[in-house]
């Protein structure tokens, strides 16, 4: 069977995962997860011990977790022998993708951990404004990033566009910044990126509307459907 | 010129870009960065522009940033044809490296900003209690996956368990954690590595005693001469 990926609702990091198997264009499928419904599965458990989004059964029945290591499988699968490990495209790629996997994503855990406390919890607005300082830095840095380049990794576009509108959006989703006012430049190219199909497919999957694929997606599969495949 | 890997002290996230040239056996040369003393570097600019470390420095004059990046270089330099792209051995390695560099790296992240503030801030314990918090999850994680194998990709030293035991320190070295007591089957891991070459001469590379490199260490350069080759 094709390889699934289990993706994780809502505001999922997974979303870039899922827009990386568009753009790769090879058959898969999707499997997904309500992260606040904790579902307890031990399909996913098998596939996912820490129940974390996003996750990769791959063809052979390997289990594949972590988004960097999934992305990683998905470039190694692209056949246009670009981004070959131990070219300058591989290590460019790398770095960019690595910032955004560490500090861009991590800018944001402050904010997520005060997501869950209650209204009136006095750690709220500490968690929340250091999350705004950090995450503040780290669109500076891709705004300046992008100054000389039309994509994140160069002149193409790669799992690292993928992942960023993933994660870009937080700073909306959270009501920590108002990005097209805060950072211009930045949003020209989340403009450019809302405007792709792959994203405008995942949007569709995340909010459960009609999804049309321009890759290479042949269905949902459910949990119960996996069970064998992941037992084996 | 050989590669020079800049590292930071103290505490740096770059022992285990040490460790891992070390392991390598190629030449390289290291650069030191006094991370408190915040120095104003064009020279370190040109490689790191928002002044982190670790940074490696190329052959060919091409800066690289990232933790996680630098680690693939060197895996890619390795010459024995394991953990080629695309085989099940990478994606291995790539999800363990990846879990420690976002999900492991960042739990600390909140006891780092505590460090930072006075000690009688408010905030500081709300920061450590976080971080503890979240490092005791993967504390806990990375014992139960060490649990049938004997290095963290499996059964071959890698630059995972590299990158690990420059981090892995960081319980007990923000007062956190007694490792060897909360997590012993952990700590038997940090053990082996501790008695590691490649280990004990990262550790006296940060504390400036006498080093003996078992690997291709050619010595140490200054930032005053490598300016000409970052401006190339
Ligand atoms: N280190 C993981 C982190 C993934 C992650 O943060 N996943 C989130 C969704 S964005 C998640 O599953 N959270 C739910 C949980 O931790 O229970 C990666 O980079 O893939
Ligand atoms: N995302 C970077 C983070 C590196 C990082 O956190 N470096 C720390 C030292 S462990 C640093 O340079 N901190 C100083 C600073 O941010 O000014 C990576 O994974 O390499």
């Amino acid at each position: 069977m094709e390889p699934v990926l289990f993706y994780g609702v809502p505001h999922g990091c997974s979303f870039g995962s899922i827009v990386a198997l568009e753009w790769l264009g090879q058959p898969y499928r999707l499997c997904r997860i309500d992260m606040l419904a904790k579902t307890e599965s031990e399909t996913f458990g098998g596939v996912s011990p820490l129940g974390e989004t996003p996750a990769l059964l791959l063809e052979d029945g390997r289990p594949l977790v972590e988004s960097f290591a999934i992305m990683q499988n998905i470039v190694a699968r692209g056949r246009d022998g670009r981004f070959a490990q131990g070219s300058a495209e591989f290590d460019r790629l790398n770095s960019v993708l690595a910032y955004l996997h560490t500090t861009f994503h991590s800018a944001f855990s402050p904010a997520w951990t005060a997501y869950k406390l209650a209204e009136d919890d006095p750690n709220r607005e500490v968690l929340r404004a250091l999350a705004r300082e950090k995450a503040a830095r780290s669109y500076a840095h891709l705004q300046d990033m992008m100054a000389d380049r039309e994509w994140l990794a160069g002149d193409t576009k790669t799992v690292a566009d993928a992942y960023f509108i993933g994660i870009a959006r937080w700073g909306e989703d959270l009501g920590l910044f108002d990005l097209s006012r805060e950072y211009p430049g930045l949003h020209k190219h989340i403009r450019k990126l809302e405007a792709d199909l792959g994203v405008i497919f995942a949007h569709a999957i995340e909010d459960e509307t009609p999804a049309t694929s321009s890759g290479g997606f042949l269905g949902h599969v459910t949990l119960a459907e996996l069970e064998r495949r992941v037992a084996a």
